[in-house]
This record gives structure tokens, C-alpha cells and sequence, in this order.
């Protein structure tokens, strides 16, 4: 299951959102086997305006992790520095990766 | 140097271009060391609107990229299957895998 975040910020929370993005992503990495991959980019003329690219293992992969601990915890940690959020599913057309990166 | 390119597909020769894509990104992969990472993912809802997230060594990398055989032939292959394309410069945030993957 693949999926593309689009998150607008507020710019005067930008820091203390991207800490709690980058700390949401780490733990759900770390201890969620379906969760398997994410990039979070920022625009470079707006950094506020955040792309994440997820990849769940399955629909039931994402459905847990919504309901773990550290998911439910940056939701809120970000709830008021969220102005928008965009969530549009996707198919993945074709990945590739230099080896060892 | 991070990049999403926002492209919009003719739906009628969508299979051929999806084609040619994977093609580029392959060859790319495999010829240039400083092509790092490509994900290209398709709208469910649209799959004629795809993302590509595309990450090179550096700018001179990317500049060497764009000079070689198979992205020339790429891009003459779908300039007429393309309708529009957005290209915007990104910084990662973070990325996050599972080991393996």
C-alpha cells in the first residue's frame, strides 16, 4: 500500500512539526515490520509545504499503525500545527536505488 | 539534490509511457552512479497523474544525468505523451527503511 501526504504547515511551527514527523517516522520504522518505507521532502521555495511518500507492507500494516502508541502521539503533537493534509493513494509504477543506499 | 516531478500523462498512451519511464529509470540506475533513487507512483484515482521522486548525488550529477543517451531518448520517446509536467526542487526531510528492503 503506497500513499503520498501532502501536509501544509504552519511556517512559525515548522521546526517542532518536522521533529515530530522525523520521530514518528524512526519509531514506526523501527518497531513496526509493515511499515517499510517513508520520504519526507519539503518544497525548497515554501519548506512548510511537506511530501511524504509511505509504503505499508498491506491495508492491514497501515490499519495497526494508526493505532499504535507513536502514531496517536504525533497526531496530536502536530494537531494544531497542521493547516492541511492531503492523503492520495497511489500505485507504485517502478522503484530503483543505487545498491547500498 | 531532491526533486518530485509532477507529470500528466495522455491516458491514451499511458501503458507506452509508463514503459519508456521504467526503461530510463533502469538504465539510469544501473549507468550512473551519481542517480541514486527513483520512486514513481501513479494516482490510483488518476493514473495518468504521476509523481516521481528523484534523487541525485549532486546538481553536477543531475547535469550529467540529463546529457546522457537513454534520458535523451526518453524524452524525445513520450514528448508527445506527456500533457504537462511540474518539476519542484525538494530537500529531505528525513527517509526511514526497513533493513533489506
Amino acid at each position: 500500500m503506497v500513499r503520498l501526504a501532502k501536509i501544509k504547515v504552519d511556517p512559525a511551527q515548522l521546526h517542532l512539526y518536522n521533529s515530530a514527523l522525523k520521530e514518528q517516522m524512526a519509531t514506526a520504522i523501527r518497531l513496526e515490520p509493515g511499515v517499510l518505507t517513508y520520504y519526507a521532502v519539503a518544497d525548497k521555495s515554501d519548506p512548510s509545504r511537506i511530501t511524504i511518500l509511505e509504503i505499508y507492507a498491506d491495508t492491514a500494516a497501515y490499519k495497526a499503525h494508526i493505532e499504535t502508541a507513536h502514531f496517536k502521539k504525533y497526531k496530536e503533537t502536530v494537531e494544531h500545527m497542521v493547516k492541511s493534509l492531503e492523503l492520495v493513494d497511489v500505485e507504485l509504477i517502478a522503484a530503483a536505488r543505487q545498491p547500498g543506499i
